[in-house]
């Protein structure tokens, strides 16, 4: 009996609004007998090591026929998202044993990656190039944290989109998450003025002290309006959009001629369901009164590209000497892969929210 | 007596909604003693020939205090415009006797062009640059209609911000107006499908017939959503936005990756005067599920950059070898300004709406 531990996590129900971690995830205690079990060509198993909670994963939550950019997760399957493992048995020439891969991972302590997938859920375990090139002089969890997708995400939207130049004001919504803290790290680094909100008064504090941003504040504290006229009286050159909603209508009244938004994503609307109840955004006419570009992009944009390469020159550099800080929300165990998940949609996190599957 | 008439049009009242030229603007009959007026250093007299009506001067006829990219009108101050003139009287040596010239006017026969303007009003006829390279070789009022700001708004955001491509679908709002069908004309010439819309049967004809547009519509009769399946089964690549509201939450809907909207204006929120009754835009999450970039502009953005002289190189060509047709809505009498422009704002206009003032 060679049989080991899988434990997963299943999509159980769509949720209206946030998803409830007991209600619309279930966790599934399951085994893998690995050595007995039969692979097709190509096919290969990875024991998981760290899991990536992003906001993007509460868009593929929804019912299969809505179509969107990335394909839903489906009920009773095994929830999906990006990840560190180890490849531990392999029918593909590219996997060997012993590799270290980073992409499309079950929320589970091993996944059977096959070829010839066909559910739409399986997609998320098919269609991806597992990367290889895992570097061993950083902390592993950076790949998920720092590197690979979190990293191009920042670096890319702020390089290319948001062409920061030096003594420019940036403000950035979710400053303390994932993508937000690394903007404003990378837009320090670049000379700008950094100024960021976030939930928390503990968040606002590790922006100030650990990140160094030029202003924090708590946006559920203040009047978005006047502490904007506050905080950048010379307006906003750069506005880096993680929420969407009123912020952004209220962001657009302190943009600067020319002004660029990279849109990163919307989190204050994803919990909404019911179309009616979105916000409808009603300054966009400043897009042309000011000649603002607001220009919406997914980190897979930057692949191949050459802000790619000068991403992963200087974000290694940087981190090895210790300009950029890696901030992480280290959750423990797969079982609690849904609760940090939706702690991480209301903000209880600072820094990327990871989970640590197994030791490597 | 040497006083000859200096008919013109004063904004009257601020208007809620459309405004009415019985209302809203009134017809003054004045003289103006060329001969004996004394000119200021550097001050100069305009015989006004031409005047183009567009549509952001309706954001000119608010508050003054409310801030906008353009300098408000002011109550009891002649409109202001741009337009072709005849310098017919100087004190300015760079604006000699006999000039045609390119540039803010009145809505009036003659304009003093003051070097010590102060109101706010007077902003319009002060800080301007007036174009003095009108070429003899087309017709004078091609200057409003087809050439300077009119073209330059058409062709650079084309060209700059839709990044056109050959085979690929452009879809146009306000097609038959003055910024619309230069569009669309430009991007056939291109190689582009080409897809306009317009309010009446009689400016679908005209887009089909005239201008061989692959596709046009009444937006009136139609449901939007439907029309643009039907007529973009590859999806839009480009959205020429001219009107905002609805149709874009509609168009973002049938945008491809990477569509590119240049954001020319949002006429259908010009009108609406209580903030409360805008159109909040719902659909803009599409923007990162897509990439789509949204990029607001204004012509003078396109000043002195080499797309301004690929412009002027390439419209003269297309417009001397009939590839451009230049469509005028020629609206006779200065007196008749203020209807002509609620017509336009309307849409009772096929192409470009001018004033002819005065015979040259």
């Amino acid at each position: 009996m060679s049989a080991v531990s899988n434990t997963g996590t299943i999509f159980k129900a769509i949720p209206e609004g946030l998803p409830n971690p007991d209600v619309h995830f279930e966790v599934i205690h399951r085994t893998i007998d690995i050595k007995n079990l039969k692979l097709d060509e190509n096919d290969f198993i990875l024991r998981n090591l760290y899991l990536s909670l992003d906001p993007y994963v509460r868009l593929t939550m929804r019912e299969p026929q809505i179509d969107s950019y990335m394909p839903s997760n489906l009920i009773g399957h095994i929830m999906s998202g990006i990840g560190v493992s180890e490849v531990v048995k392999s029918n593909n020439p590219n996997h060997k044993v012993g590799d270290l891969v980073y992409g499309f991972i079950g929320w589970e302590e091993y996944t059977h990656i096959k070829t010839d997938a066909k559910s739409t859920n399986d997609y998320h375990f098919k269609n991806i190039n597992y990367h290889k090139k895992l570097l061993k002089e950083i902390p592993l969890s950076y790949q998920v944290s720092l590197l690979q997708f979190s990293g191009l995400t920042s670096y890319g939207a702020l390089m290319l989109l948001g062409k920061p130049k030096a003594g420019e004001t940036i403000y950035i919504s979710c400053a303390a998450g994932a993508t937000g803290n690394l903007v404003g790290q990378i837009a320090k680094i670049k000379g700008l003025k950094v100024v960021g909100s976030t939930g928390t008064d503990e968040k606002v504090n590790f922006l100030l002290n650990d990140l160094k941003f030029d202003a924090a504040f708590n946006y559920k504290k203040v009047d978005l309006d006047k502490t904007l006229s506050e905080l950048c009286p010379n307006g906003i050159d750069i506005y880096f959009e993680n929420v969407g909603g009123e912020t952004l209508d209220v962001v657009l009244k302190h943009c600067n001629r020319f002004a660029r938004i990279p849109v990163c994503g919307m989190i204050s609307q994803y919990n909404i369901t019911n179309p009616k109840e979105k916000y409808g955004i009603k300054n966009l006419e400043l897009t042309f009164h000011k000649s603002i570009c607001f220009h919406g992009f997914l980190a897979t944009d930057f692949i191949g590209s050459q802000v790619e390469k000068d991403f992963e020159k200087d974000m290694l550099e940087w981190v090895k000497s210790g300009k950029i800080i890696c901030k992480e929300n280290n959750i423990l165990g797969i079982e609690n892969a849904g609760k940090g998940f939706t702690d991480m949609l209301v903000g209880n996190n600072v820094g990327k929210s990871i989970v640590k599957i197994a030791d490597y």
